[in-house]
């Protein structure tokens, strides 16, 4: 194997890949490492934990075909620092490959790259097509109210759900928050309901590797119990998580008795503010605990920490609908604040003890945020 | 007490004392706290852990004088958070602290002001002037040669010796490697000898407290066991080292047999690379090492990791003298590098196991840098 590619590109290809190697110890030795085969003009590079797989194709210089397997720590680092030049790789003796660059080279000990496990198969019976910006934006909306708990794995997950072909409806939750997307389809092969759970980590990454600004297509797969994501350099596979979604419709409250309107940044401020106030309560219970008085004209929010002090803040809102006191875990209003870019927010409530619900003021936007509300002292 | 000031100076004054904070919780609990003392059309913020103190004076709006200590940790993430307008600051009931901003306010429980510590008082006898931008250059420098090993107290200082009350002569060593760097005195009452040890961390944090872009000056007072560096508004007050420095003319070899002149970026990239592959050998004494053979036009650097691989870098360099094979830790001679800014370097070289000198290649600029040889396997 032999080939040459630009130093900046490669680095590019590596750190994609490199998102799917896991950080624990526990797989076999060969997937802590970065499979790269060059031929017919370009470079494949792979790498996957048995969960999550990820591949780049990039052009690339081949003057010899073949694969060899890097270890992906080091290696990635060292295309980091090489100079911003042509680099070539091939392979040398000893089972080592050489990395040359100017009139300097680096030996680094290759795995056999027959061990590194090949490429899933999909049929592609079931696919459909949503535009990269679309998909991000909705992943980065969904994967705050996913679970890091892995003992009930079903809430790591989120659900993706079609109904006609033509929408895409994504929720995640860790039973204390919910979060709510709907996505344009395009180019659907199934015209049926499809509803399946992949992992918040797998959708996580593929949020950080494509572009929110890229208006092409992302291809979806769909193949018993594992996903493909793919546009024309990167293929990102993941396996499903087996299991019933809770319903999530039944817990979304359907009317509302307190409809609070504000712009986002000073509500977001003052909760921010309101947290530092909010964390030392020892009572877990009470954890980060932010107590809001919705009147006419302004919220008061307000936090107290018998050890540090306690703070009041008012945001000037817009009521319709009843007065309202309720507490809520500020570190969940924030988490929804931080991926909205809406300037302009809707909070629906029923009561002191019913789920608040946040969406963007703009009707259009099929996005909401259930949050569980927190019982006062 | 009750004072108001623009948010932005109050954040920039409480993060300049804040410094001056300890980590650690070994301190009487009101040194993790920050005074602050109104009056007069000004505010005087105050901290410090016995080691060093820090004083910044703030002109303010004082309605009501006097002091109050705030729990520094609360109080400086707080002030960051407040929005970007005037800050209102006074005393409430049950020895709280109102910090009023727009309509919302946050009460913090306050430590009793008369339990700090008064200001060291500083007999100026002894003192001189340094431009804030040479004296925060020379910190940076010398700095990176000082020990954190306080067990021996004497290495994690740095040397000041003023020869005739016009040079200011900084050292630091932590016994394998040094540096040196000669700084001009102004305005100095001293014109004998002067000799004294500050502790590193108190320069560290003068070097991110004062500029290196203001050609103001700083006065430096010396007082038994104690120093004091001051500009118009910040004070800073370190307690010395008592003890005999080494004795560091006799370490800096007076001769060469070897001259490299080289660009200081492709080198420090060059090691910046090997110290990747000379990372994970285990034996404790080759930790780092890079082996370095100078020959005419290139010097060839390489590392070498059983585990990983191995690199070989070729730098071009302008050669003086004899050929020579010589080893280093590469983290000794980046840090000495990250620290330079000229564009081009001298190495000077005695044999494979004396110390190594580098300085910049510019005659006046009186800086150097020791660094001892590993011996190679």
């Amino acid at each position: 194997m032999r080939f040459s590619i630009d130093q900046a590109a490669f680095l590019n290809g590596v750190q994609t890949v490199q998102r799917a190697i896991s950080t624990k110890n526990v797989l076999p030795p060969i997937l802590s490492g970065i499979y790269l085969e060059a031929g017919d003009g370009k470079l494949i590079l792979r790498a996957t934990d048995l969960e999550i797989g990820i591949e780049s194709v990039l052009p690339a210089t081949v003057s010899g075909e073949g694969a060899v397997v890097l270890p992906a720590r080091y290696f990635t680092e060292i295309v980091r620092k090489l100079p911003a030049m042509e680099i070539t790789v091939e392979e040398a003796d000893n089972g080592q490959v050489r990395i040359s660059y100017g009139k300097s080279e680096i030996l680094l000990n290759a795995y056999d790259a027959d061990e590194f496990p090949a490429l899933q198969d999909f049929r592609d019976d079931v696919s459909f097509e949503i535009s990269q910006s679309r998909l991000t934006s909705a992943i980065r909306n969904v994967s705050i109210a996913a679970s890091v708990d892995y003992s009930r794995p079903i809430f790591t997950g989120i659900l993706l759900e079609m109904v006609d072909g033509k929408l895409l409806k994504m929720v995640a939750t860790d039973t204390h928050r919910l979060a709510y997307c709907e996505v344009q389809v395009d180019a659907a092969t199934v015209e049926d309901s499809l509803s399946l759970i992949v992992p918040s980590r797998s959708l996580n990454e593929l949020g950080r590797i494509f572009s929110p600004e890229e208006e092409a297509m992302v291809r979806i797969v769909v193949d018993e119990n594992k996903i493909l994501f793919e546009t024309e350099n990167i293929r990102i596979t993941s396996r499903l998580i087996e299991g019933k979604f809770v319903n999530y419709r039944q817990v979304i409250p359907e009317s509302w008795n307190t409809r609070v309107r504000m712009l986002r940044k000073p509500f977001y401020d003052a909760l921010d503010r309101a947290s530092l106030l909010s964390r030392d309560d020892l009572s877990k219970k009470k954890l980060n605990t932010v107590k809001m008085v919705i009147d006419e004209g302004a919220m008061e929010i307000s936090s107290k920490s018998a050890q540090i002090g306690e703070l009041e803040e008012k945001v000037p809102v817009h009521l319709e609908g009843e007065r309202l006191e309720i507490g809520f875990n500020s570190r969940y209003l924030l988490d929804v604040l931080r991926v909205m870019d809406q300037e302009e927010i809707v909070l629906d409530l029923t009561s002191p003890l019913s789920p608040g619900i946040i969406r963007p003021l703009e009707e259009n936007n099929n996005t909401l945020f259930l949050v569980l509300p927190i019982r006062l002292g």
